[in-house]
């Protein structure tokens, strides 16, 4: 079920035709191949990218409202729950179980939040299914349900800017990111 | 799967000493079995419920914060989502999908509230894994995010009260509630 590679077949390339018949030939014309996952409109560079399965893929957040909040998503860009198929449904389900125990876990937290905002009346910014995973702990946001507005404004903020990797954010670093994301997946092996 | 008849083994008897080994000698010792379901400390009336499989089972809500707020919960009494065995995991949240968009349509709302807040730091006051789901509209709550705060009243006042069968309450009646999960049976037929 697992394809941690991200196999070149599970993921979009960001440059797909930069690759020549002729590589002696056209060596100045290749680049590097970018490698990302669509989530909405948004990529999302693999290496941000801890978990996947056939179906399936696990991201850390650019801008996580508490500690190791991460989002679970199926591959195939879907707007809302009801359109994912019985197989993606288990996979993010078991999937989602799976990742928030241990991360539960590593975070020393206590508890967890589940949520899916399904629509746009329910808080969808990304038209693309997600569950977001939010570990808890005593006193993280003084008015527990503060957590909800801040996934909001998470979600509100990515809308309104186009997520692209050629471009330069000042969100959280690249190199946190990839940190977070490696750690995680020790966390699964 | 099915077993909307609820069938004795699946669920508890309130008063399970009732019934004498000589029916005949005791018939004024005969009182009506109550059945209902564990909902953590709660008894949850069949005739609230209005869909089960052999794991799971969904009910209309006491006090419901928007129309067609309803739980879906594992027969089972498990504290954490992580308690849920593959099965039950895979159950819960095929059973969620297909009761909500049912729901949805039902309702003539527009996206969907789903939320599982796992142990008490994610404001969960029943101790038993339940998946709210809450189907929405344009301005049903003027803060999107209020619905949150109205879930956690619901579950806190709840908790205050011991829900027995026995007792009167003055929440929604009886023939209001089990008027709406009848009607949900005939969506499910």
């Amino acid at each position: 079920m697992e394809d941690r590679n991200c196999g070149h077949n599970k993921v979009k390339e960001a440059s797909s035709s930069c690759y020549s018949s002729s590589p002696a030939k056209n060596i100045h014309r290749i680049q590097k191949t970018q490698m990302y996952y669509s989530f909405g409109p948004h990529k999302i560079d693999v290496e941000d990218v801890f978990y996947t399965t056939d179906l399936i893929f696990v991201f850390v957040n650019l801008r996580p409202v508490l500690p190791a909040h991460v989002l679970v998503c199926p591959k195939r860009e879907v707007k809302r729950f009801a359109d994912l198929t019985i197989e993606e449904t288990i996979d993010l389900w078991v999937t989602a179980k799976r990742i928030s125990n241990l991360l539960e876990n590593y975070h020393n937290a206590s508890s967890l939040t589940f949520t899916i905002q399904d629509g746009p009346q329910a808080g969808q910014s990304v038209p693309h299914v997600h569950v977001h995973i939010v570990p808890r702990k005593v006193g993280d946001f003084e008015n527990n349900d503060d957590i909800y507005e801040a996934i909001d404004e998470t979600e509100k903020e990515l809308a309104e800017k186009t997520l692209d990797l050629d471009k330069k954010r000042k969100d959280r670093s690249v190199e946190e990111r990839v940190h977070e994301a490696t750690q995680y997946r020790k966390l699964l092996l």
